[in-house]
């Protein structure tokens, strides 16, 4: 199958590489913008070559978007308008109601399957692609319904080429769940180390931190390009996230400050509970089952 | 040379077992208050017997005291009363005023020398013990001038010995600084464990959580009997940078919130340069230098 990557990076470059050595890709093309990220992609054999994106799109039988997503929501509905009818469009972006909602009126809406894989480093560039980034991890389907099911089975196809389990929800639901577990996670890591320069501007400081401070901080690396557009597209949902997390730092701060000791202890506590649960000691619905479906309600 | 470790758990453990491969102790007794540790550390060689205080003390050269803040502000003064004039005793604890004040009048307190070596895990007890833990990190002595030459002498070869670099400054800069680098890290990822347990009660949450949200959250996992004494101790500290932390949240939400763009840049890429600081690709001054002698100025 002739697969066009739009979007050379860590993302684009892992899914090709996986792909190709699954058999799943035979021809892997590349669309990019940067001239040096395109040699690098070329050079390490991630793709064959590098095209336009007029030349690469008529051949395709798959186009994978793994651009950031605020080029994603420009590029997509182009690259709708200039597919070939049997072509299948998926993007892998981390925020999904403004791109999905781009193309909602779209002629070719249902050759667009929105998709997330749950999975990364925080590195960036062709160089950063790493084999088996994906395996056993959780790919996002947003909005099954709005694609066609022959498109949406191929999608599902490449995510289990990759090793990945599958989890399907609304763009909406999407994008609320990740505020939570990605993008706050990063938002908080990106304050902690503005804080602790802001506070200590002697070098020494980092000489001191152990691995505690290094894998707290360490999603403080994340490109710039990757994450502005992330946390300006699902904005509501940031804002949320970080109103709780903030809510649980000042309980936290306030235990410690009007020394409430039993209170302290029982936050220590409730956290600890996250040991189980990243553990898999909790039952978990995905034991053993590759697919399932998942509906939220609100 | 025989030493006594009081308190067998992660610090305690790794340490001895360091020791004994490096021919520093040859001699290793245990103080365990928790059968089941004082046992298994037994069981996995890390000491070669487990006594009481009163049996183990007087036969020590060297007494380790790793067991949580609390403990050690109740233990200290009894060890010092109770070792031979000849014997060093050093405690390895997170948090030193509250400590060193409580000997600071003692009769033997030369033969004390406050040390925090930065290192560990988010695991406990004696089958978290680790090879190499300490190496390649820095030990913070506190108040050297309190500590007799030899002592002191003895307790820095102990730490080349683990193959740690050393850091002197006052136990005032001490707490300041690892409430910034490490206790504020821990009380981050509490906070952030709970914040998404508070928000997320499906288990399928946890599913998604890819590695981004397991690095930032794994200190979340650490012990309540190790952590809460450290944040009790360590109050007025914590408070203060939880709240620059918090203010620099403020800060990043408000710069999604207001969708004030060019800022919200402006602090991610300062958040970035932690990875040039964290790389070792800034100057450091420990570049080449096992021991260094640093005045913090207020």
């Amino acid at each position: 199958m002739d697969v066009v990557v739009i979007g050379l990076g860590l993302i684009g470059g892992s899914m090709a590489k996986d792909l190709r050595r699954a058999g799943f890709a035979t021809g892997l093309v590349g669309v990019e913008s940067d001239p040096e990220h395109a040699a690098e992609a070329v050079r390490l054999g991630i793709v064959d070559r590098v095209d336009s994106l007029e030349e690469a799109l008529p051949g395709a039988d798959l186009v994978l978007i793994t651009t950031p997503v605020d080029v994603a929501v420009t590029l997509l509905p182009g690259v709708l308008d200039r597919v070939g009818a049997h072509t299948t469009v998926t993007d892998m972006g981390s925020v999904k109601r403004r791109l999905t909602e781009a193309v909602r009126e779209h002629s070719r809406r249902r050759q667009y399957v929105p998709a997330h894989p749950m999975a990364g480093t925080e590195n960036s560039g062709p160089s950063a692609a790493l084999e088996n980034l994906f395996r056993g991890k959780i790919a996002i389907l947003c909005d099954q319904e709005e694609s066609g099911p022959q498109h949406l089975a191929l999608v599902e196809k490449m995510f289990h080429a990759l090793g990945m389990h599958i989890a399907y929800m609304t763009s909406d639901e999407q994008d609320h769940s990740t505020a939570f577990v990605s993008h706050l996670p990063h938002a908080a890591a990106y304050a902690l180390a503005n804080a602790v320069q802001d506070k200590e501007d002697r070098n020494i400081i980092f000489d001191l931190a152990s691995g505690g401070f290094n894998s707290t901080v360490r999603l403080a690396k994340s490109s710039c390009a990757m994450w502005h557009p992330i946390f300006v597209q699902n904005r509501d949902y940031m804002v949320e996230s970080l109103n709780v997390y903030m809510k649980h730092l000042e309980q936290f701060r306030d235990a410690i400050r009007d020394g409430e000791s039993r209170q302290l202890e029982a936050l220590i506590l409730n956290a600890n509970r996250i040991r189980a649960i990243l553990n898999g000691e909790s039952p978990r619905f995905l034991k053993n089952e590759e697919t399932f479906v998942t509906y939220f309600t609100k």
